[in-house]
């Protein structure tokens, strides 16, 4: 059997078919969230053409868990969740570790080298030392979901979480994403954490009436704001708070002002963020005119009915940025990791050859 | 032995000497904050004359244990903590709990009736259903620590978490104490969560430059801004967020025009809390003019060399109402809140007789 780390998790092993091993291995891709983690492999043979990706990709197998964001569930589950996640991606690939080539993975809450240091020494112990290791921010994968694999462009997510990257030439620029205390305005849960506060304003005196009080307590099927104190701190679960944006949505939608002020706030917030980037990579060139991509990713900016939050973020962009173009991705983040990971291991190959 | 519930932690009554009992029992106060709980034991004999309580008071035993916030550190743990305590307390003081007439507690998160009656229930099976029990918002015991036991007035806190309470005529009404995600503004942890934000801000180009970046990178032993995430979410305590407010006020006394700027807010979502308990309650009359105590606790109130936040959220609410004045407690919320069982105590007898 292997000499790398070998728990109960990978017992499969001894009875996968390896016959993937002899056609040229596999690509992983793994996008780790503050809500789930996804993994898939996908056959690297089949990906060697450069320019032409085949349509639909060959996703060989796919596997999902729970939160692996290291500051939200600590680092012991993060760990565990990535472990069980690629596991299972193997398993039902009928592969085992040695057939792999590259694992790229994008984790959120991977946000300075000694993070990224700590997946890596993990996964070196989990790996045969010939597969090729690549961890980044989740932020990468979304990136590489919308330009299928290339870094170049800017990526905004606006989940439960924000945060906008960038890419051109090899340097990388991050604005955001330091999650709910330090400032993660426009987010989900930055949206529902102002609504709340907005109910609670509402019903002690402090601000104006707004129609998120009743359809608030409605949905968490409360009685009085009072009790929304309880319910927030029952579960401090981000993603929980998070989910009541399209209540938010919704009460804008239906004119309701308050509603409407949050909404346009977290636009702001949301643009700023990208136009810090764009500005400090200069990605839009000289006269801010270049064109280039803006990968959106994420609940925020999906299209509602009328208060769409995703276009106005780009009109606001692009007053400022007319070449930036916004990219819907057709694939997952997770995928966009794989077909990272297959660039760049192509790159390594070049350069040794 | 008693009939109630009789843990291990209560073994140390069969030996109390129980003579406190003969001279007319004791009176509990409890103050159970985010940050630590204190129980106070008093006589009862010696607190009965109305008009002139004994300076200093008699306080015959003192406990401190953790925080009692079931929001933050979960029910059993708030219950623990509390019931550790008391215990504690009455084994100081050489009684039991046969000893005890009146136990009042004020404990933070205490927000709905649903609340207060899970404590109640608790203790119901803890003492003897001779001791008369009562359960409040912490906000209560500290007014009643600068009133000497009176409900008359209004009291502001802002120490880790922020919120103000007042009293008229029996009618209770609060703003704030919503906790970090429903709008504490102008708490510590507000004021360090701006400040944390504010370096984040300036770092990845968002926002100005501001002293606060080296200020807190050097308090809390980091390199750089992108750890402040990873230091930010290792621990989840709010107190420990808000350990950070005095790097905040250094930085405004030196000059800093973002941190002061956090501290204007602050003061004035201080005093806004205030003015509309203030205005529900009628607490200055008709034309505003009336005199009424603001009882000024927490540590984000004590006066800081320049910067002196209490003076200026007083400035800032004496605009409204010329006639509210402040009071800074002489002595602890614990003990505010035993004299304040020793007031209901009286009422209730006076009901009887």
């Amino acid at each position: 059997m292997t000499k790398y780390k070998n728990g109960e998790i990978w017992n499969f092993e001894r009875e996968a078919r390896g016959d993937i091993s002899k056609n040229g291995g596999l690509i992983l891709g793994v996008d780790g969230g503050a809500t789930s983690t996804v993994c898939v492999c996908l056959p690297l043979i089949l990906l060697s053409s450069d320019s032409n990706l085949p349509d639909p990709l060959p996703i060989i197998s796919r596997a999902i868990g729970g939160c692996s964001n290291h500051n939200s569930v600590g680092e012991a589950a993060a760990r565990d969740t990535l472990e069980q996640v690629i596991a299972e991606a193997l398993l039902k690939s009928g592969s085992t570790r040695d057939d792999v080539r590259a694992i790229c993975l994008g984790v959120s809450g991977v946000n300075e080298p000694r993070d990224q240091e700590r997946v890596l020494n993990w996964l070196r112990h989990t790996f045969p030392s010939i597969v090729k290791l690549y961890v980044h921010n989740d932020a990468i994968a979304a990136l590489a979901s919308g330009t299928m694999g290339k870094l170049h462009g800017c990526v905004l997510i606006a989940g439960t979480g924000s945060i906008s990257y960038g890419f051109k030439e090899g340097k990388e620029v991050r604005a955001g994403g330091g999650g709910p205390v330090l400032g993660d305005w426009g987010s989900g849960y930055g949206i529902a954490a102002q609504a709340l506060t907005a109910v609670m304003r509402a019903h002690d005196g402090r601000g104006p009436w707004t129609m998120l009080t009743t359809s608030i307590l409605q949905t968490l099927g409360l009685s009085s704001p009072d009790e929304l104190i309880g319910w927030t701190y029952a579960d401090p679960s981000w993603a929980r708070i998070a989910a009541l944006v399209p209540v938010v949505v919704s009460c804008a939608e239906a004119g309701d002002e308050i509603a409407n002020k949050i909404l346009v706030e977290a636009v702001e917030e949301l643009a700023a963020c990208v136009k810090t980037v764009v500005q400090r990579l200069h990605l839009g060139g000289e006269d801010g005119r270049c064109s280039f991509p803006i990968v959106m990713v994420g609940g925020v900016l999906q299209a509602n009915k009328t208060w769409d939050i995703g276009k106005e973020v780009m009109n606001c962009i692009c007053q400022s940025y007319p070449g930036a173009y916004p990219i819907k991705p057709k694939v997952e983040p997770a995928v966009g990791a794989a077909l990272l990971a297959r660039n760049l291991l192509a790159k390594e190959s070049e350069g040794k050859s």
